[in-house]
């Protein structure tokens, strides 16, 4: 009887997670992949996931609220091919340079024919959709043309691979879209960043900044980029969805081209936008974590609500309540499950705790006699009696409240960590307590690229770029070279 | 006004579709894909399609109606890599002998640096799957083990491609399974069977039949294959998803065991499951079109309902009205658009006929004042008056109506197709005349494929296989060889 008490013990202690997410947080983020089954990194090709269900579940409900967010404001799904011609890769010079050393090339067949001509595997799709363009937009009445797809993409990474944050294929969606005017396509990128704004911080809660990034950190072939930046709590900052303004820079070597309101043939403007899932699930479960385990925004949990039935036999009463409480969630689409593991309940609470599910409804002959439920809410750890006739109404407001909840601990956490530096070595100490250094530079021309090198060399940190949602004003010369500053820009750890 | 009168006509009839289905089939298909825009073949790599919105849009319900019943049914959904090391092929002899000459091989990165080893495109994840199976299974507890990905596949078919029949991308799901038992392997293949009978034909109204496979016309590493085999309009015999008890041949050289009962290591026995979306449409538009177009299933159509405005002019009451029964619709989560171009009402007819859109509510002033609306089904090209206050249980209703007319519309066709030949001349008769072959065959093992060859090299035709849902007793001698027949098999050309 000891024994097995003590094996039940050793048990469920292999099943409470508990590691220090601020003190310990690498070892947090590799641990929790593991004990929640996010992701196998064993796959025989480095760089390259299993993705479980956990993981699948949830960015398969954020990749239906950006389709759904994208075809609400007239955005058309498209699939492309998987593989670009290497022919494709070459009409745009920056392009091909910034992309080609990160390329899969796909250059046999069967028993080991060589192609007549190398395939790329798509590291990004502008050189797929906008040969396509060409023959789709033909007068300005095809514009504005609004595209997406959802597609896994490919990048040879050659620095260090991390789960879910660097890795060699990515999930994503590609919106792609052709105007007729610069200022056009200046609305689009500033929808593309609504739309990060409504998803990433409304619906799923990760605090975000957007920067226009310096002209030496652009997307290969773009005019300017415009990415949402998170921060983790290592004091790194994580590059999320962003958006490209390409100008013509793609439409006139792919002759996107469109006849004007006076007939007159004119080269588009075009737009790529890029949330990838990978990413966005990462920052999702490292912002809104905690020491127990995950935590998730009720919205897209892999699942919802669990039901625990405590003292329960086969065909009893409370597994039966337990099956009709499901039923009636499920009606309403709720994604719910019960527990009739033979684990004891302490255990089944660690684990479901662990594992971020946002409810728990605790049902036994106690509550079943007094026609009420205990749930438990994973975000504040507290229970509270329901009665069973108002649980639907109850797991509405409280999915609510616990998305709120998690959005607003989030933001909290992301205000005071950005701290003004006037000299480097200011910087380079806030940047040693985990802060986000606001530092007065130069510019953010091609020209001042010499001291954001600087800064990469001696404090081994970035410069994002210039905030897009407020206009600075430099409040000292450049903190590197002590020029006469143009720009506010924001230094940062990266991942 | 003549003149613009003739220009309006020839655009009008450029708009109409009119292709005789049965007749013309070959050219039916050909041209309803580029005027119902569907898939541009344009793309510069051979057998690779662009997928446009109506067809992507049409693919992800059905998609989204499997992974739901596959959900239900236990299945939890991963992502696999794309690539797979070419050393996982080779532990399966027959496997790797029957894709091998198919594959895509990824050998080079970046600048054309050679990888160590090559990685093929998957053309199916059998030995990507089971090589993480054998880490994540341990004991009789862990099964069944019910999964499946939704994934793109490639295949360097060097047949003549064919858009969405025969192409080198396919979009599918791919189910795997490993159970203690061959019995309990069994169920899940007969489990595969009833989903496809409820998506396929239930609800996507294709009809088919399930065959069991020859041994000579097995999927590479089976012990057996069922495959669901549909019937086009020129007679010929198209397979769609198709499920295969692998028994052990996967799971000793991938070494998938689990210890039973009795504290015994055993091999699993481990089936998989592939319904391809770009055969399933295309079987749908085939089995559902008619001379004027693309006719869809409710549930699963592109676009539900479109509302097109009569006599109106901007900020009407009319366009209102049509804005108002477009938000109400859009309550309840249908797919609903208005049409309010500059085209004439007879043009937009034409057009959403052509598309195959199962509802047309066409309002003008007339309809505003009697608090009514028209309706026209596509099915049966008819108009209704309905009242306005009871348009959404109208739609519910017709929704329901419309697939189940569909479906019962293909069925017929699909009786009387298929005709009893009891000699070799009597089977080329009948596939002459568009029919399925019912004959006697010697056997379905190894030992007939000299009969089946002969079949195919005198006829063109393939030996189908038996039928799954009936037991049939052979009512003549083998139609081949003449000797005592142990089947009853179907023969028919193929796609």
């Amino acid at each position: 009887m000891a024994e097995k008490q003590e094996k039940n013990q050793a048990l469920e202690e292999k099943t409470t997670f508990n590691i220090d997410k601020e003190k310990d947080f690498s070892n947090w983020f590799s641990e929790i992949l593991k004990t929640a089954e996010l992701a196998d990194l064993r796959y025989n090709i480095k760089g390259f996931l299993v993705y479980q269900p956990w993981s699948v579940l949830c960015m398969e409900e954020m990749a239906r609220l950006f389709e759904k967010a994208l075809q609400r404001k007239g955005h058309k799904p498209y699939w492309f091919p998987v593989m670009i011609p290497e022919k494709n890769f070459h009409l745009e010079k920056e392009h091909v340079e910034g992309f080609a050393p990160e390329v899969f090339w796909v250059t046999e067949t069967g028993d080991g024919s060589k192609l007549e001509e190398k395939f790329a595997l798509r590291p990004t799709s502008e050189t797929a959709f906008y040969q396509m363009f060409s023959l789709w937009i033909r007068s300005y009445k095809d514009l504005p043309f609004k595209t997406y797809q959802r597609a896994n993409v490919f990048r040879y990474e050659t620095r260090a691979t991390r789960p879910f944050l660097r890795i060699r294929e990515i999930h994503w969606i590609e919106g792609h879209c052709a105007f007729k005017s610069l200022e056009d396509s200046m609305k689009q990128v500033h929808e593309d960043m609504e739309t990060t704004q409504e998803l990433l911080h409304d619906a799923f809660g990760i605090p975000h900044i957007f920067f226009q990034r310096p002209q030496w950190d652009k997307f290969a072939g773009a005019v300017n980029t415009y990415a949402a930046d998170a921060l983790m709590p290592d004091g790194r900052m994580l590059q999320l969805p962003s958006t490209h303004c390409l100008g013509q820079n793609f439409s006139k070597p792919f002759n996107v081209k469109f006849v004007d309101e006076n007939s007159q043939e004119q080269f588009a403007y075009l737009t790529c936008y890029g949330p990838a899932f990978d990413r966005i699930f990462a920052a999702c479960i490292i912002t809104h974590g905690d020491n127990k385990g995950l935590r998730f925004p009720f919205e897209i949990s892999p699942l919802q609500v669990v039901i625990v039935p405590i003292n329960f036999e086969k065909e009893s009463k409370v597994l039966k309540k337990a099956l009709e409480l499901k039923e009636r969630l499920l009606e309403l689409n709720y994604r719910v499950e019960i527990d009739g593991s033979e684990k004891r309940p302490g255990e089944k609470f660690y684990f479901w705790e662990m594992k971020g599910v946002p409810l728990r409804i605790e049902i036994g002959p106690k509550e079943l006699k007094a026609k009420e439920l205990l749930v438990f809410r994973r975000d504040l750890e507290k229970k509270e009696k329901v009665k069973e006739k108002s649980l639907l109404e109850f797991v509405e407001k409280k999915g609510k409240e616990i998305t709120k909840n998690l959005r607003e601990t989030a933001d909290k956490k992301f205000k005071d960590i950005i701290l003004d530096a006037k000299t480097v070595e200011e910087a380079k100490k806030l940047l040693g307590e985990k802060k986000i250094v606001r530092a007065s530079f130069c510019s953010t021309g091609l020209e001042s690229a010499k001291c954001a090198e600087a800064i990469e060399k001696d404090l081994g940190a970035k410069v994002r770029g210039t905030r897009v949602d407020l206009k600075e004003k430099p409040f000292s010369n450049c903190l590197v070279c002590g020029k006469a500053a143009k720009e506010v820009v924001y230094i940062a750890f990266e991942y």
